[in-house]
């Protein structure tokens, strides 16, 4: 300012026209598109100043080794400024994209400036994992019916992997079949990682799970619904999500394969009729969404979702249950591990 | 049959008419009205048949030692009946109140029948508790920054409490909270345990701090929003909820105490008033439909309902950072224990 000079940074375009499929890669991701944020521009000077009032917190947050959630850090931003009626944020609707403007400007994620999503899901096998944080070495073999929980930071610094003899990683969408697995013990029969976001995974989950398949090098199997929804879990998991193009980057498993349930099971494990739901109107719009998606247009990924179409119902994962308590583990699941029954 | 009788038997009445607050002992409870369910009645008889049907489904579980969802239960229940058209089950909408009949039949939480519903929480603090199922001993103070997670099944039989040295115990009600006070060590530094159900809490976060409380008998805080909904999560871990009855007697823990947030802190605690979200109406409703339930007529909860109404806005439990990171730790959650600033 002194210097006669407008100050200003350039950011990634975090729109939907900045965000596209990297064919390549297997990932989704943020395109080269930047805009300019100017202090000294009427429509900008708000967000050029709140974007650095965040900076600051989080400089002051990462000094004290601390972490919170965006909600908690929002209280910590949110005042009135001097004598005047204005507050420097009203709502979090605000400060939330100025936090992944931070994020994407200095090429870091949220979860390494201290910042927290709420983690769901529970991760069971032999994995040893130190906790830098606490000092606790987690062996999850040893973490009862319920698995071991995912902490919402799973970077390096914090969580670090110190031991693991598993064969591969296997993703399951629901908590049920999980809970199943576990108690079957199919992560030590089958010397294997055993995970689950319950439904559609948090931040955490689908960041270890990019960490665990980059760091270990083992194959990850992906099983889910046999419904759009279920795909859609597995492409957030494999490919990310548009909607978070940036965290996609680093959070995606190209090489996962989706597992099951495919169509092509219905026949195979001769299901019943009593499992099959009905699509509605409903799902076959998302059918149809999901075949739009470029990562949805591999050769086996339009068979499964052409069939689909024609078959006309769902069937979830829970439904193998109705063949026996155990075919999940026993029958269906090293079935299609063994005979390489999946879709890339 | 053969002997000309109509089999039939009776069940407790699980319908709003038959639920009420027992202010003896603090609990919503289901009252002595009876139904009678008769084979030869055509209004009845498919239901007693699927009484049935989830009866020996029951015992087949029992007999394997495991456990399933009442979705998967429902999918080993459904199938065609011989050469007919007609289903044993349509929708899973058939079968989940008949599993309610018959816990409340014979007397016995689902989680005991080996049904289970997803969890949800973690826990942290001086706790060693062995799950018998996979014959680990778990110790709550080793769990690093997620904490242990909660099973879905905590009955005394598979979740077996072995020591346990805290003086309290406490439930907060967002993980984002739970996380900050982990972070500081608030459970090792104040000696008591510290739980969160992530919101409302699931059924083994309810049943799992009954069991706290009703045997290492510690007193139990509970910390919320300051608002209708948080109001409402402290009464369901207290007296149960009216839509699960037979299920809060058993779950609910009447000596439990609401610390806060509370109007009073406003003031005691000086919060900015940045930190005050104005109550739309729809809060004002929920409030007042609060202040007509007969656990919420004690002479501090009438007067914090009046108090909230006047003053006109709600108070994040996630707010207190605003007055420093550790504020909650060390200034108000010490203050309120300390001076038994409560709510009963």
């Amino acid at each position: 300012m002194e210097a006669g000079q407008n100050p200003n940074y350039q950011i990634p375009t975090r729109a939907l026209s900045n965000v596209y499929y990297d064919e390549k890669s297997g990932l989704i991701k943020l395109g080269r598109s930047k805009q300019k944020r100017q202090f000294l521009n009427l429509g900008q000077a708000k967000k050029f100043m709140q974007s650095l009032l965040i900076a600051e917190r989080i400089k002051w947050l990462l000094d004290q080794d601390k972490t919170l959630s965006i909600r908690q850090l929002f209280y910590t931003l949110k005042h009135t400024i001097g004598d005047t009626d204005e507050n420097t944020f009203d709502t979090q609707d605000e400060s939330n994209p100025l936090i992944e403007d931070v994020e994407v400007l200095i090429n870091v994620l949220r979860e390494n400036l201290g910042l927290i999503a709420t983690p769901k899901g529970v991760l069971a096998g032999p994995i040893k994992i130190k906790d830098m944080k606490s000092g606790d070495l987690l062996d999850f073999t040893r973490m009862g019916s319920a698995g071991g929980a995912i902490p919402a930071i799973v970077e390096e610094n914090v969580f670090q992997i110190k031991e693991c003899s598993a064969d591969y990683i296997l993703v399951v969408e629901k908590y049920a079949v999980w809970n199943r697995l576990n108690e079957d013990r199919y992560w030590k029969k089958n010397n294997c990682l055993v995970m689950t976001g319950k439904g559609q995974p948090a931040r955490a989950e689908r960041r270890l799970l990019h960490r665990l398949s980059n760091e270990l090098k083992i194959p990850v199997y992906i099983f889910t619904d046999m419904d759009p929804y279920g795909y859609y879990i597995y492409s957030v998991f494999k490919q990310g999500s548009i909607n978070l193009a940036y965290f996609s980057e680093h959070s995606g498993v190209p090489s996962a394969k989706f597992l099951g349930f495919s169509v092509s099971d219905v026949k195979d494990f001769d299901m019943p009729k009593s499992s099959f739901i009905k699509m509605k109107d409903i799902d076959m719009k998302r059918l149809k969404e999901i075949q739009n998606y470029d990562w949805f247009k591999s050769r086996g990924w339009k068979k499964e979702l052409e069939e689909l179409k024609k078959f006309g119902y769902k069937i979830e994962q829970d439904a193998l249950v109705a063949k026996s308590i155990e075919f999940t583990s026993n029958t269906y699941l090293p079935t299609k591990i063994d005979n390489k029954m999946w879709i890339d």
